[in-house]
């Protein structure tokens, strides 16, 4: 593309079928003012949007911010003051307690067969014990889920068990693959201990089939500490070469080694900002996402696209005189990643205060091109947020369907709250999410900014709408 | 994202509204043997693509592949010997000569303001001129459209012309916002030169603001060869920080040196593999994109991509055991960039043959994720059409509308062929386009094979519905 003679005829042609909001035989007529006000919004948060270098100065001054390390203490700093010099009605932060896992050192991973030794790439999985100083090392076990480790059962002792499933490739939607995938990662090591399995180790969870490991949250439930073994994750490329080899030599020996540690719990905050409402003060639509981050890159996807988006929705409000109803607030939720106990305290906070949430938005599913929005909501507002398709579509936001919200506003969940969640495209999420690959230049600046104009929009819905 | 508890609820909510193709109320009724084809061709492509293969060896053993380059010769064996290879029904390379225009050495240019010398990123357009040897510098008269140009008339004499209005940022669909400023760079030289302008610079086309200049192809029309002058593009960073600067200084010297030349047409071909039809072998369903690219990169996205899906649509099909009623061909079509000359010889030959063409479909738009189709028809298929739409939303393919076929098989048109064009999401696409950055890296997998999924599902019904 493209010889320009053809791109004329084909303005010509498009002219009047993309953008310009029309309603359609089978679609509800749609509001002008409305329709109006979405256009000055996605006008603004394209030709005058911030999102892009907030997102650059929080990953590429601070970085990975895992809760309770200094870059998260710096992080709260940097949303505090920047949800201050954008006077917002109130800004304040919010008390946690996070809990506080260190890496440590860097892991190291090999596995030794027929003479030659092969290098793994390998990171601990948040919440494990460290091995031993001298790492662990034992024949590995192969499985493909933890149906088949419990089965095996007293057949794990002494040995290293390797959790394989891959990725189903055919899942359209990318989060539905990981959660087809994540219990190894979140509940291997807790269902392999009590069998004196040595350690547990398990196939990154993404699509893509390279070097990269993936971290991520594990538990080991309430199992007594001497069934604690240590795990992490390894690479796709490397999962695929371990299990190759075991194959024709199953007696193969991997060592690995980690010093990751779980300190005491320490003091954090939400960062919270808020446009007072002119109508119904008292009446709360929040819009957030988590302000913490894994350690291995800058959490630029995950979650530093939503949290500057949903500080650029107030922005954006505010820059195109929308005075809100109700009171509009952002949340930059701590501890998401590790533990929740952002999403939880803000949840606690609310009803201790007995504040009335009708609605919460939630970003978290990476800064790519915006597809549309799933809510969580008592079946009464289905046909009003339905009725809204035709307002979104011109930008791309055709999937506006029941689901998910999200983790940090799942808590404020009850029968009369309206959750919903973000939702970019998600082929290219998992190339990113958890490992080294999750920094700045993987965001498109038009995406971010379509993803805010987006979220804008759906809060200023909401506050017209809902009472 | 994510906590995993939480994950598990989401799959919950979201099994019954995702992926599944379900009828909604104002959609019309599925076709169940259409919906079961179409997920075999989609489990296929991301579980058995070898497209995403293919293109790392286009983009990474050959490369850039202007038309008349050894590069393009290269490619058209490359594409030759892999149609041959999968075993088409029939495999032939249809000659066609082509304009031959080489960039010669790398370009040069700079301005000097107040002392200090600004170093400035450029490139040749495709069509241009050279410069004398010595190259050529003179003031600068910046302007914003060629309408603009033209006023200032004599004023422009002895000048270096440059042409400076940027994309439309507001414009979601980012191939409008390209559409409203390429004139500068096609017409800005043909425009100008009457006025004893001493040469063209262009804004590159683009949203990004950085140091990549964007090459293209620009036209002299039938002007006098005394008044041709050279034209090239500089990068939108360069662009701004000049028009900054001659606020200021509206004397200073603008310097560039190029070095190109177009020299005799050249021959080349067409490669294309056919699968005879069924029942109707003598009427013709096309599918392809172009082999030919600019040589500042690898032509990855533009359009490596569409040559690789375009191949991958046949070899899906045969995959699948789907026997086509009508024949359908893969066409690698040379010299959209600068000539269209294969896209015209090949509706010229089809027209020579007296070949029924029915419908054609054309990937020119980049790799990324697939967002629909646009067909350019008679309206007597438009219901026909919009119907599918239920059987490709579960896909994310949800932008089925009236629109642009593509340039390559435009010249088919006439009162009977449908022409579709391949729609993927468009927003990264302008930071690629002609510059050194459109290289295999930008091009995600999964994006790459859903498209091919998408581009063959449209071939399995376009030839299962039409006659």
């Amino acid at each position: 593309m493209k010889y320009p003679f053809l791109i004329i005829s084909f303005l010509i042609i498009v002219s009047s079928c993309n953008q310009t909001p029309i309603s359609k035989n089978e679609e509800p007529p749609i509001n002008k003012t409305d329709s109006l006000a979405i256009k000055k919004i996605f006008d603004s948060a394209l030709t005058k949007g911030e999102c892009y270098q907030w997102l650059d100065t929080l990953c590429n001054t601070i970085g990975g911010r895992l809760s309770g390390s200094p870059e998260a203490e710096k992080a709260v700093k940097w949303g505090e003051n920047l949800l201050t010099s954008l006077k917002f009605d109130k800004v304040w932060l919010q008390p946690v307690m996070v809990p506080h896992w260190v890496r440590g050192k860097k892991e190291e991973a090999y596995f030794t067969s027929n003479g030659t030794t092969y290098n793994v790439p390998i990171c601990a999985l948040g919440g494990s014990i460290s091995t031993s100083k001298n790492g662990v090392k034992g024949e590995v076990i192969e499985v493909k889920s933890l149906e088949e480790a419990e089965k095996l059962g007293e057949q794990l002792k002494g040995k290293i068990v390797f959790f394989n499933r891959p990725f189903d490739d055919t899942l359209i939607e990318t989060f539905r693959a990981y959660g087809g995938c994540v219990d190894q990662r979140y509940s291997g090591a807790k269902v392999t201990g009590k069998f004196g399995a040595l350690g547990v180790i398990v196939r990154s969870m993404t699509h893509n089939i390279d070097d990269f490991p993936h971290t991520g949250a594990m538990s080991y439930g309430e199992i007594p500490e001497n069934e604690k073994v240590p795990t992490a994750a390894i690479s796709t490329k490397a999962a695929n070469l371990l299990s190759e080899t075991l194959k024709t030599n199953p007696t193969l020996e991997f060592f690995f080694k980690q010093n990751c540690e779980t300190l005491p719990d320490a003091p954090s905050f939400n960062v919270i900002g808020e446009i007072t409402g002119s109508e119904f003060p008292e009446k709360y639509i929040t819009v957030g996402g988590h302000l913490d981050s894994w350690d291995l890159a800058d959490g630029a996807h995950d979650d530093g696209t939503g949290i500057v988006q949903s500080i650029e929705v107030l922005r954006l409000l505010k820059l195109n005189g929308i005075k809100p109803k109700h009171s509009i607030r952002v949340v930059l939720f701590m501890n998401e990643e590790n533990g929740l106990r952002g999403g939880k305290k803000y949840a606690e906070e609310a009803k201790n205060n007995n504040e009335i949430h009708i609605a919460a938005l939630e970003s978290d599913a990476g800064g790519h091109t915006p597809r549309g929005f799933s809510f969580d909501s008592n079946s009464e507002n289905y046909n009003l947020f339905m009725s809204w398709k035709p307002l979104l579509a011109p930008y791309g936001l055709h999937e506006i369907d029941k689901g998910y919200g999200g983790a940090d506003i799942g808590p404020l969940k009850s029968e009369t709250i309206s959750l919903f969640g973000y939702k970019p495209d998600s082929q290219r999420y998992f190339d990113y999410h958890h490992a080294a690959t999750d920094t700045f230049d993987k965001v498109n600046k038009r995406e971010l900014e379509l993803g805010a104009a987006s979220m804008t929009s759906l809060i200023y819905l909401l506050d017209t709408y809902l009472n």
